[in-house]
């Protein structure tokens, strides 16, 4: 975290995921075909209900980081062991979306109606259970007890995230430190296990998996702090959901911390107002809210913070050798990033 | 399934759970320990869902089924695998219950609040998981390949078996074939993992692994139709939940599908009017429906379907030498069958 790019840098670096998605692009065709393959069942609802969230456009850069980081470690293209890591972490990504669609009770995921509002509440925790139970089964098929390890370690961080996000909402008490436990819980958790078990694989020392595991974790909390200020200031495209849902749910994300601690006391008031009493909680709120966070250079703090964490996630690229995947994952780093530009 | 016992031989046998856990006591005192253990987290929330629950009495039948197969394979007393495997299984079938209630939207449990009406069905979900995550890191953590295949499998095949019975709910066109389905994966499949992985931890035959997991289904089998014979005559207190909780619910059980069947177009009308339309649901049309049973035969002949299933659980055991182990295994079975009585 000791390298901060200055914003002008990161906004010249003409920032893109294409390179990452043309080097992994041939395994991600055949993670595409698995992932249909484990989707399927018998029971009919249970496709349907996981098409509709697979064929609703996500990026799919947790698998991608999988394959590439396998790759980058020397793990056999013709090998499919990565292959099947990365459909289980994309799948252990799809049961937490459907349950957590349950749990905010959001009425739309990526742009499209959440599965719940078409299929009920029922059927998304259920779905849920069945996707990370095949992403179980086929992790236990690629036969790495150390990387079962570290994906099942990650299902119950992900989870005491989220009960831990469930605690400190609608509480303005939340502090920086517990917002930062929270995001590196539910999001950076599966993007440090998605990129340590390429290493893990490959079969290599331990200082590239630490190493490794650490790209993905710092780029976790960059990619959720991005979200979380685009979330009072993004266009709904960017998003795949409204501007202001996180306010609507009384989410106290950092943007909101920093507001609220930068706040005088009728500010104050404000913020417990609508994020603890849930009381006038308007469009006109959401304005005022955005205001506040302009007035006390909020948002643009949770952008540094948001660069830091991907500062440090190419900083521990260092560990690999220079090459195409080497430079292909700093770029997904500064994609993530420029997103809120 | 091919031996029946007559309804007399099953009441003579005195049929007790007792000498099953007497003889998995100690082992049971190390799971208990190890389920406390596990379900701690600094987020104070989890553990109080997950205690709720815990303490609510269950009887630990499946957990106990493991340490009894692993102990009668001659898996060692002094070694931890069969423990860790019990508690995983209790977990995942913890984690099942939190977020049944959840989809059933049910109050009660174990005769006591659901854990849902305590703290919200989001921390329902979110515990279930944590629990299930928790479940496999055990699993990850005894290092059994084999074990976690049976496990993990298991663990999909409930949450088919779960939406299947959700897709089959308030629809009088369910066949036989189609309950057993439901019963058979949301139900027996634990119970035959729960059994499976004790001698496959021991290091059995593959005749002894096939034989101990026929008698888990079976018993699970057995086990469920009780049950559901059980919400049309037992008492609330031995069910844990009311009288009548699936009829309010809509949900299609074998006492059901029977009487239908047998039902002239009247009364064939009244299951429609109340299994799928939901309508006229009162206590009064409930004292009917157990009236059509009675007269139709229905539960008299869910409770011989169950008997067959558990004259088939002991069969499956003379893969087994007689001792004091399989003896409780057998008293298991009557035990469970003799609930109906």
């Amino acid at each position: 975290m000791s390298v901060v790019p200055s914003l002008d840098e990161t906004n010249k670096s003409q920032a893109s995921i294409q390179p990452l998605i043309d080097l992994v692009k041939s395994d991600m065709g055949r993670v595409n075909d698995l992932i249909l393959e484990k989707a399927g069942s018998d029971v009919e609802m249970i496709p349907e209900v996981a098409k509709h969230l697979i064929d609703s456009g996500g990026k799919r850069l947790r698998p991608m980081l999988t394959l590439a980081a396998a790759n980058m470690c020397g793990y056999g293209a013709d090998e499919i062991g990565h292959v099947k890591l990365a459909m289980a972490v994309e799948f252990m990504h799809t049961a937490t979306l459907l349950h957590d669609d349950v749990v905010d009770e959001s009425d739309m995921r990526r742009g499209k109606l959440a599965a719940r509002m078409l299929w009920g509440n029922q059927a998304s925790v259920l779905v849920g259970d069945f996707l990370l139970g095949q992403a179980f089964r086929v992790m236990v098929d690629v036969g790495s007890l150390r990387a079962l390890d570290v994906l099942s370690t990650a299902a119950c961080v992900i989870a005491e995230g989220e009960v831990l996000q469930l605690s400190v909402a609608q509480n303005m008490a939340t502090t920086t430190e517990d917002y930062m436990k929270v995001i590196e819980s539910k999001t950076a958790a599966l993007f440090a296990a998605a990129c340590e078990v390429g290493p893990i694989l490959a079969g290599s020392g331990e200082d590239k998996i630490i190493a490794m595991r650490a790209y993905g974790m710092e780029l976790g909390n960059a990619f959720q702090l991005i979200d979380d200020a685009l979330d009072y200031g993004g266009s709904a495209a960017a998003l795949g959901k409204n501007v202001g849902d996180d306010f609507r749910e009384g989410k106290i994300t950092l943007p909101v911390i920093k507001a609220y601690e930068r706040g005088d006391a009728e500010e104050q008031a404000f913020w417990k107002r609508v994020m603890e009493e849930r009381k006038d909680v308007t469009d006109g709120a959401l304005d005022f809210a955005m205001g506040l966070m302009k007035k006390s250079n909020a948002l643009e703090d949770t952008l540094e913070q948001a660069r830091n964490h991907g500062a440090a996630a190419i900083k521990a690229l260092d560990a690999f050798e220079d090459g195409p995947i080497k430079s292909a994952l700093i770029d997904a780093v500064e994609f993530c990033i420029s997103r809120a530009h």
